[in-house]
């Protein structure tokens, strides 16, 4: 089964990727780490992935086109999508969005929680939508095919964004927020504005976008079907949201923005990293979705679709530019 | 006359401090020229200020202390004010604020033009007001010392500044609305607000500002008249907003943050930088707003008030550290 994982958090090694393989992944999309950073960190960052690459280059591979997805599959390495949760990389410059895509960075979050100079974070008070320099990099990351994603923005920011694009866009990690309530998941008008517009949505495993740890993977197949209802089974994926290896969620939450501690989707009573549901600890634990989803009535069709096929179709098109690719909205 | 002006964004040379001395300016508000910087730009910006105070310390001193404008008044130098006019340089770090100000960066808008971290500028079309962080920056600047400046912020981030400051604002150079309309100018709700929680403002002679470049003495003296009735005359001072020694405003306007023209204040038609008026075109020219303020029907203690004692008076008080001044707000 071709399966992509829309997001994953984690610190990526040698044993990783093995668990990666014992679960079957084919591609997945690495955020890389640290997803406050400024141009030169994630300059640096995405160095560190070119020597991790070329240092794992029987195991993994970097994915950067339509092309590369079958070819990793092919050549049967785990294909790496690279990725970042912020636009803070751009820091005010135009002119990286390109730089950043032709370094293999094809995915991009407009915003990380907060308020950035594009748009407004879930955990704002207030979302204002999509700034002046916010319409002028959609416009840019539609030009050079460099994926918009707006899983932590705030819900004016993400309607803004899915109609200002020119091209589909992706919530690569989140649920319904009407089935499981947080700020962190998506309305039904965000939802249903990324549906009309051939948007792709990830579903996320990370315990405080479900009914926490103790979350069992029927719940999550419920999820899944109740969810396919309203998108349409096409318009789904996967996207775990994993944090391997990674010790603790104060960097992630709290950057350098305050001084005080800030709980980020858990609770003032458990603000630590919470633990995933003990069906799902690793990637290898990527083929238990498949079974559930089937078990639960989902056609052959849709569960290949779910596990990667979506998101297959939906990046090959993605990937590309404007030049080379135009998109029809229907 | 002890003659104050809030904010000069100019190229700064020796010949510009005998341009300064002949208009008899006694301290200058001195807008580090990158006001898009990075943290790295203003700390570079900053050191080459050093630099030039250094090399001509005959003529002038920096003032970061109430005690630095008597010291430069009875040294008969010109008091240079270290300010930017963006938040950038602080990047998404809170701490920045304490270090900045220690470097004698006293004064720092929040917003320019633009949405950033912290609030949304004047030309946004939406205004959300104050981020997240952008509520620890002023708490932050508050406690250093640091004076919040609002000139070119949108309308809601203003106002929710002046309210989420526990010590006075200031607005270092614009002009009432309704008396020159202008995006940049600020409504009677900000001034009213501004004025209720005892901060001040600096007229400022920026043509587009104004009524253009033929805008005539007088006019400046009715204006400055009109914004006394309802600001109250000892709550005003001025902000020239000279820009001397600088040939275009395209990085001004444009950074990197657009690759289309950007008219800023100017028009289509007309986008250059704009002329200022015959009678000021430099700070030698200071003078002839005192004789015309006084021509005008203004009391001597006014006239002497708004040239720079009503300035003076405000950051003698704003530049102590909350530990040291504790403000009363009324």
């Amino acid at each position: 089964m071709f399966t992509i994982d829309s997001l994953n958090y984690s610190k990526f090694n040698r044993d990783y990727l093995y668990e990666l393989k014992k679960g079957e992944v084919t591609v997945v999309h690495a955020s890389v780490l640290d997803l406050w950073g400024s141009t030169k960190d994630t300059f640096n960052n995405i160095a560190e992935w070119y020597r991790f690459l070329r240092e794992n280059n029987d195991l993994c591979t970097l994915v950067k086109t339509g092309e590369d997805f079958k070819r990793a599959e092919k050549e049967g390495k785990i294909g790496i999508i690279l990725g970042i949760q912020n636009t803070s990389p751009l820091e005010d410059n135009l002119s990286l969005v390109e730089a950043f895509n032709n370094l293999g960075l094809k995915i991009m979050q407009l915003t990380y929680n907060n308020q950035n100079l594009i748009g407004s974070g879930c955990y704002e008070e207030i979302d204002n939508g999509i700034s002046r320099f916010g319409k002028n990099v959609i416009k840019e990351m539609n030009r050079v095919g460099m994926v918009i994603d707006l899983s932590h923005c705030g819900p004016r920011t993400t309607i803004d964004a899915i109609k200002t694009s020119t091209r589909p866009v992706a919530v690569t990690h989140a649920n319904p927020e009407w089935i499981f309530p947080s700020v962190r998941n998506k309305n039904k008008e965000e939802l249903g504005t990324l549906r009309d517009h051939n948007g792709m949505l990830g579903l996320v495993l990370f315990p405080n976008m479900m009914r926490g740890t103790n979350t069992t993977l029927e719940e999550f197949a419920d999820l899944a079907a109740e969810t396919a209802d309203f998108m349409g089974p096409e318009k789904l994926g996967i996207g775990s949201d994993l944090i391997n290896n990674l010790k603790d969620l104060n960097w992630v939450r709290m950057g350098r923005w305050t001084h005080e501690i800030d709980y980020g989707s858990g609770k003032k009573d458990d603000p630590a990293k919470p633990e995933f549901p003990s069906w799902f600890q690793s990637p290898a634990d990527f083929p238990v979705l498949a079974e559930a989803l089937t078990k639960r009535g989902f056609s052959e069709k849709e569960v290949k679709g779910i596990m990667g096929e979506n998101w297959l179709n939906f990046f090959e098109k993605a990937f590309k530019s404007e030049e080379t690719e135009k998109f029809s909205p229907a």
